[in-house]
């Protein structure tokens, strides 16, 4: 996405129209980070079985969803992503049970979050 | 800041060692927004009582620091921030009783949002 297009936009994620927020989890190497860039990509790949469609779904270079992968397959103790070189596809993976796990608690933690703010919400007066 | 040096720390503040976040309230309008970084310019800006010297503090350009104040300065129906240009000192300046209403605000969702994450984090495993 080209920087211009960012200054027209507001900051993060809805999770109310008066409180916006971007949440990510860390890796026990206090390196890596799981944010929801990565989750959506790693859903994709999980329903599309193939790096380049989940991808191209995202506007997003092969090469650079490649290095997103080689930081998620970081995250844990265990890879996220399973990925396959090659092929007519050019190239099919799948999410680990471990990786499966990881977008779970990131989807949870963003349902109770959304629970909070709907309930802080009403008190913003700017 | 320069862009590279972002690449090698972790995103977001960190609510704890398992969650890093960032919130923003966001204006009437539904286009300003308040974040940590215009926050914590309005509270030096409380505290010192001048633009240059807050500026100067978070290693922020003067010109920077004038475009978040008008920023600022739209989020609201009154203005947040009150400057005197010039003068010896290079500009003084105050909060008006509505910009210590939206940081407070801003910091009371911090702390709920503290309180929320410490409840949650016992619970991730990556």
């Amino acid at each position: 996405m080209p920087k211009k297009s960012r200054l027209n936009r507001l900051p993060g994620d809805a999770y109310s129209p008066q409180i916006h927020a971007r949440l990510w989890l860390i890796g026990t190497d206090q390196k890596s980070y799981l944010g929801v860039g990565k989750v959506r990509l790693m859903e994709l790949i999980s329903e599309l079985g193939s790096i380049s469609q989940a991808a191209k779904t995202l506007n997003m270079s092969y090469k650079r969803a490649w290095t997103l992968i080689e930081e998620v397959n970081q995250i844990g103790p265990k890879p996220y992503v399973i990925k396959e070189v090659g092929g007519s596809g050019g190239g099919h993976a799948n999410l680990t049970e471990a990786g499966l796990h990881a977008i779970a608690q990131y989807r949870e933690l963003e349902k109770e979050f959304t629970v909070f703010i709907a309930q802080r919400t009403q008190n913003i007066s700017l």
